[in-house]
């Protein structure tokens, strides 16, 4: 059971979870950190992602977390190992499993679509995760690199990023045309949901079941969950870096105005 | 009198500034550092910015270097005082002088626009650098963040970044329409030449003067360059991290084949 929470991101996209968590469980003591001193995450080495993913958690762990939720779905395809590794005691959740139960569960036709960074991609680890509880299932998973710094730029509503998402969504049709399942397989993706979903269906002729790793993470955690008497639980929000673009990129993933934000120094040299 | 030149980047857009050297000086011996594992720069603090770059100079400094190019725009931005007072006896060169040299000697109106990442902008270097030569210029700056991540993607001749171009290049010129000159302040923009020239041209009604920061630092060396007697002087390249990517974006900015490229693990942690 589980008092203090800790949610480890790259960045601000985790927000979509560490949101969720506390919009679901309102007296959750909950410690956010996004490295945002080393974002983007999706294109660098494993051996990296690992590196820094270790530092984080560890900075999460000396705050006195029960446990971990590994927002990033990057960090979540490729450092949980290390992690489990390193803290054999702690739990600690990656939101690749959760979000392949979900896709399972909404699929009707067994094809489900995911898209991701280019490592999460890579790592082949939404495919392994669905097919380990579907063996039938036929996953396509496709890369988006330009999905995270669309977000990032604020443009969600935009021309160019109804532009992008059709060249995305068009490759992965022309590979995969029975899809009704997708998975928004990055932290950052929930906040196209509209337009993903929109262009999705336009191409498909019919809609697609979207499967948000926010929800899903939520979803496997509330057996868990213990919550404070308090009415709302203490949160603490920390990054590595404050940069100037902080304030616009936090107020997309967190609309109702995020709480006091500190800055952590973790490197290192 | 220059004999070793190292050349600094935050990933592998610098490597528009390391060929240019090398094709104009071919016997120069070139070291290349690009720090992959950290990169983009463009949106992260002053601070940030400025421990990575001493970190990734000293890493030359070790190699025996007699002079440090620092290619990266949002660097030469922030972190040249902190670069020169820990090296005092160092010779370390960036890229906006260079480039504010080369506007000046180019425009004719003296209304000069100038395109870079968030930081770059923020940092108001390139006007301060501008007005400083001709304190009559008219100096308009836009942050252009998606143009790094779209030339990352090799989305180089795209309809998305047609648009992308067209939306940034429509607002500089919606706030300075008698620009006649047009600083392409970052490493990764001159791979977009093409278009930005076309889509400035078609904006304007007329064609812009284009200042290549890669070509302009060239220049402003060739005077302190001593070349090697043999043909063809050493290079060696390395990167902080070795992204899945890499392959793809180097052959963007190196297309004849780029020499063999090492791995160099500046962490720290």
């Amino acid at each position: 059971m589980l008092g203090r929470v800790g949610v480890f991101d790259s960045g601000l996209g985790g927000l979509t979870v560490a949101r969720e968590l506390a919009s679901r469980f309102p007296g959750i003591d909950l410690r956010y950190l996004g490295d945002t001193a080393r974002l983007p995450y999706g294109a660098k080495s494993e051996d990296t992602i690992t590196r820094y993913a270790v530092r984080c958690v560890r900075h999460l762990v000396e705050q006195g977390v029960d446990a971990v939720v590994v927002a990033c779905n990057t960090a979540s395809a490729c450092a949980l190992p290390a992690l489990r590794e390193t803290w054999p005691a702690l739990p600690v959740w990656g939101v690749v499993e959760p979000g392949a139960r979900a896709a399972v569960a909404a699929t009707r036709t067994g094809r489900i679509g995911v898209i991701g960074t280019e490592r999460t991609v890579l790592s082949e680890s939404y495919p392994r995760a669905i097919l380990a509880l579907a063996p039938r299932a036929q996953v396509a998973a496709l890369a988006c690199p330009l999905l995270v710094p669309l977000v990032e730029a604020g443009w969600v509503d935009h021309p160019v990023t109804r532009l992008t998402v059709e060249t995305y969504l068009g490759e992965l049709f022309a590979r995969a045309p029975e899809l009704d399942t997708l998975v928004l397989g990055c932290t950052h993706y929930p906040v196209l949901k509209g337009v993903i979903g929109e262009v999705a269906a336009r191409l498909c002729g019919r809609p697609l079941a979207l499967v948000d790793s926010a929800e899903a993470i939520t979803e496997a955690l509330a057996p868990q969950i213990v919550e404070s008497d308090r009415g709302t639980g203490p949160r603490r929000f920390a990054v590595t870096d404050m940069p100037s673009s902080f304030a616009r990129v936090a107020a997309t993933f967190w609309p109702e105005s995020l709480p006091e934000v500190s800055h952590v120094d973790l490197t290192m040299d």
